[in-house]
């Protein structure tokens, strides 16, 4: 990863990793992306799904979607990735943090054409939400891709952030009669919910869901 | 709320809601949000904590941040927060979605510089952590408060955005021998992990966790 003045932690350096294994451990770890550009002179973040391939991040949406038009015409974005892992609970008010592991990238994007490299990226998506969905499903009509516009961000202007481990407390607060220590937050696929509509012969759960479930 | 033209839905309209109860409700569930700012010229988004208090939304940083410096300036931010509730699994790659909830607000942020207003700020990001955390644990001295910074910033040109339910297949996809459903995301707190240098008599777990825990 290019590291650069503005994709430096300057706060915290420790935190910092700027090595792919890393950030792209973090991107797939979550679902939703919160892009930012400048948009008529003033910042407008959006949060929006991706998929990644390699070393490139996809995302997509519909072709008319303000977005996509803006980010086709290659425009500097921002784009920030977050979980929560954790409360950090100190015997100060002042310690308290968030163990939280978060990737934040610089670039531009660019407009993929081309309908193979189309189909390709959002099989990326589709893989990153749910490995192996891609080939229980549909695919893509051509009237389905044009309908949709995918704009492809290297991963090379990027930062990753990671906080673990417990408080860091004043000594002095040490000897004070408070509990301290950190309180995870888990997530979990609850149930699958099968559509109402669903009246095929197969009631079964496909493998996708179940390696999910599993994972 | 202020329905402005950047602040409409304009893609999915029904999943728009301009009201504060839904607003505060998304922002209540969530801890990290991801501001965004123009910084030399080009789009940068944060994710950070935050907390509520009324119709204000509240981030505190160290005084010498690169984001509370400019923020502070009162320029122009976008702040965005979202959660995965679920997978939406249809019966086509192309309906394939994400059940979440998201809030996209836009406006301009205030320093509070008032030392009993910053308590008061303060107490409202750790309200918004852990409940009743702040009753149990030491209060922040004055060098404490001088070193951080806090941005108050008003919850008026705001928008929320929900998806919910099962998938919207084409007509003609109903007849594949799909399964088609969702997969609830779920998130919920760990056991709790006492810090290592904890050494008080008391090891009980503290109101506050134990409610977290219950909630």
């Amino acid at each position: 990863m290019k590291k650069t003045k503005r994709s430096t932690v300057k706060r915290a350096p420790k935190r910092g990793h700027y090595d792919s294994e890393t950030v792209h451990k973090i991107l797939d770890q979550n679902h939703i992306c919160h892009v930012g550009i400048v948009y008529n002179g003033a910042p407008l973040v959006i949060p929006t799904l991706y998929g990644r391939s390699g070393n490139q991040l996809f995302i997509h949406g519909a072709s008319v979607s303000r977005l996509m038009t803006e980010l086709e015409q290659e425009i500097e974005l921002s784009i920030s990735v977050a979980k929560t892992k954790g409360l950090v609970l100190a015997r100060s008010a002042f310690h308290h943090s968030l163990n939280y592991e978060s990737v934040v990238l610089f670039g531009k994007g660019k407009s993929i054409t081309d309908t193979e490299e189309k189909r390709d990226a959002l099989k990326s998506v589709s893989d990153h939400l749910i490995p192996g969905r891609w080939e229980e499903v549909r695919q893509p009509t051509t009237k389905e891709l044009k309908a949709t516009k995918i704009i492809a961000i290297p991963l090379e202007e990027v930062t990753a952030k990671i906080r673990t481990g417990g408080p860091v407390d004043d000594k002095s607060d040490y000897k004070l009669d408070v509990w301290a220590g950190e309180l995870p937050l888990i997530e979990h696929y609850g149930s699958p919910i099968p559509d109402e509509n669903f009246d095929s012969k197969s009631k079964n759960l496909p493998q996708s869901v179940l390696s999910l479930l599993d994972s």
